[in-house]
């Protein structure tokens, strides 16, 4: 039967480069259509080059274990996958062919390929993994294409954030959560900050001082602009929740280790006067905008990587990836917002000519109905905002759910750390018994047969 | 919970308006590209009327018996599921729509819709059952949308007719079988006439002989009318095959009872002049080609209903679903006839614009590599050509088959009938036991939930 190996796919782009979909977040809160919205980077000028850094993660050790090939599939319309080229993104037509149907059929497809070119790969067994999107495409491939891989590792996959499977406003609380348990009063000052901001930007000279304070590299210039700085405080708010991690990072940002407790010593007085209470905001908002000190002004139209594909996303989220999200103020620390969809949908056709299809994944891929399955791995930490659209509870055996404490956004996929908690050195050791598992059945399996 | 009732989803056509794959096994051998060479009535004028007859079968006895609905589903392109009216089989960017998937996901579609809109249907189970290629979608509906159907009856569905999953005679070598016992020397009387028709379209007024002596509409002028006229007697022994039904039926062309062995009172000497065997060959013809008796002449250009979508098959056999044929002249009693993917693939290309993906099917579905599946009837009666390619094992406790010695082209699904074989009733009574038990382990599933 030859050498006993394993190949592992990786769906879609993982730690450093991972296609994550906080956008969406952020789209359907605040502003659907800004460009460009994510950097890792400190503001630099637009010219730039491209430096590749080496970065493992937990898949090598897997991969090590298991004696494994390491393949990591790039998802169309990502990164360098461009069907039409530049064009790939120009209209709807061109981008007909960016699904995550279509992806799935890559990953077969390459399989196949892989199984047939590679010596000695033909008979050995595949699991899918990924994390965020790529967690999500990990499951939906097993769940589709059982016969190609014999399991899969969804981490932090929120496959349930659509349609009705889960409250609007679950997303948003975590993120509150997070914050309120980082430090005294933490969450309470972000809250009152809003209405801070209101006040103060209709006072005379207010957008000035504001935008002062901020260190604002374009200053503010109307009420439309005060509505994209609280977005963008927002999506800071999201983001440090989702890289929470328990040491120092480079994944959205290069942060501090705990970022949020960072933040919070900050915010740790809701009472102040309005200019005091946003100038400790803003020393909040520089922890993760300006780490590293060298930002001369603050960015609003850059909070993570463009290179996280931005346009796919937004585009995918105007036809099968729709999230509702919403807050409320009261569960959580943000403004009042309603899920929207006509407005979100309205957005979508002026954008990209389409309408979304809320409906569709919850179609096709069975919603909260997928018991029938088998040998998935659904990871959640539990500081992660999208945890609450994640499979948190076990389904049947073999559709398990692993919850991380202390865990943010896929930390269990990142590459092991003296500062790792024990929650997630508990969780990998469980998912790699789960792969091993997987890959024993299917070794008995193929006896069966001969 | 309501009375318990199930949704019995009819993927494609049955009976009566059954879409089979049988235009591909002769395109795969004969002429690719003949239009309408399939009629159910015998040859008449191009106008017509349209009329429908009341034609009901297994599944209304299924329906009563476990208290079900019953919705046929028309796949899109085929009937007057025509998603750009006139100009839908135009050209290839109107067609681009036209494959499983998307029928699959009609379905989807369609279940989600019935279920929201008729009273009492939201919390029913659903069971698939299709014949033919309807009986793929079946099976295929169930490996995709899991949590959708409770389990599928996949009814003569050649799953395996793809690639090289199974050898590429065994389609005519089956045909041929059938024809060995329904009559002695039977099967070796058609194995000589192709030679004869060879020998005689040769000698001077060969054609016209050969013209007369079948009864054509449009005389022969040349070899390739030859051709055909072979492509054309050689359908006429598939569809024989497919047929062969204990009892008089209409199916693709009005019938005696057994047909093959009426077929075959006429083919019992291969050793006769060339005239006189090819007269004979003319009667056998007749059987099929003029049951009743009014046809004047033969019109080589119709077989089968054209109405059976024959325009929709071309294409998706030219894309997705291509069957790989062939003949061998020992094994069976054709004429040999490599399979050529090539020329078949040159066919599609001249005729639709498009090249054939060979290999998708099994990519997509699995292939022989579907265990992980279930709860799937694939019934398979001994005589039809198809069940070469379909499941006639075991697969697991779950992903059953079902053999009906006697039976021809999904005979299960058709309507209880006085001379139905007792292997038939026993196949059908087996059918609904399975249902039977996809609903009970629905409604313990459900009872779990609550």
């Amino acid at each position: 039967m030859g050498r006993r190996t394993v190949l592992l796919l990786l769906l879609a782009f993982l730690t450093a480069r991972a296609a994550i979909p906080v956008p969406l977040a952020l789209r359907a809160l605040n502003n659907l259509h800004r460009s460009a919205s994510f950097t890792s980077r400190p503001a630099v000028p637009k010219k730039y080059t491209v430096h590749y850094l080496e970065q493992k993660g937990f898949m090598w050790d897997v991969a090590e274990e298991l004696k494994a090939m390491l393949v990591f599939a790039e998802h169309r319309y990502y990164g360098e996958s461009l069907p039409f080229g530049n064009n790939s993104f120009k209209d709807s037509t061109h981008l007909n062919y960016l699904t995550s149907e279509q992806a799935l059929a890559d990953f077969a497809v390459l399989i196949k390929h892989l199984k047939k070119t590679i010596p000695g790969a033909k008979n050995q067994p595949v699991i899918a993994i990924g994390g965020s999107y790529g967690g999500m495409l990990a499951a939906w491939f097993r769940m589709k294409y059982p016969h190609m891989v014999v399991g899969a590792l969804a981490a932090s996959a929120p496959i349930w954030n659509f349609g009705n499977l889960v409250p609007c406003g679950v997303f948003m609380e975590i993120v509150t959560t997070d914050f309120r348990k980082s430090g005294p009063n933490c969450s309470e000052t972000i809250r009152s900050s809003w209405s801070a901001i209101t006040r103060l930007a209709r006072t005379g000279g207010g957008l000035d001082w504001l935008s002062e304070a901020f260190h604002l590299c374009t200053p503010l210039r109307n009420s439309q602009d005060v509505q994209q700085l609280k977005g963008w405080i927002s999506e800071t708010w999201i983001n440090l929740a989702m890289v929470d991690y328990p040491y120092e990072s480079n994944f959205l940002q290069p942060l501090p280790a705990w970022p949020i407790k960072v933040v919070c010593k900050y915010l740790n007085n809701p009472s102040l006067s309005d200019p005091r209470l946003l100038q400790n905001i803003f020393q909040a908002l520089n922890v993760y905008h300006n780490y590293s000190g060298q930002a001369s002004c603050l960015n609003m139209s850059e909070t993570a990587t463009s290179s996280l594909g931005i346009q796919g996303w937004s585009y995918q989220a105007c036809t099968e990836m729709v999230m509702p999200f919403c807050t409320d103020g009261i569960n959580d620390m943000f403004e009042p917002r309603l899920w929207n969809f006509r407005e979100y949908s309205d957005d979508c056709f002026k954008q990209w000519g389409v309408r979304p299809r809320p409906a569709w994944i919850n179609t096709v891929y069975g919603g909260k109905n997928i018991s029938s399955h088998t040998n998935i791995v659904f990871s959640n930490g539990e500081l992660d905002p999208w945890s609450g659209g994640g499979v948190t509870k076990d389904i049947t055996d073999t559709l398990v759910a692993i919850i991380i404490p202390k865990g943010a956004h896929h930390l269990d996929l990142r590459a092991r750390n003296a500062f790792d908690p024990t929650t997630v050195l508990l969780a990998r050791s469980l998912e790699v018994k789960h792969m091993k598992q997987w890959i024993r059945d299917f070794y008995a399996s193929q006896r069966k047969k001969h």
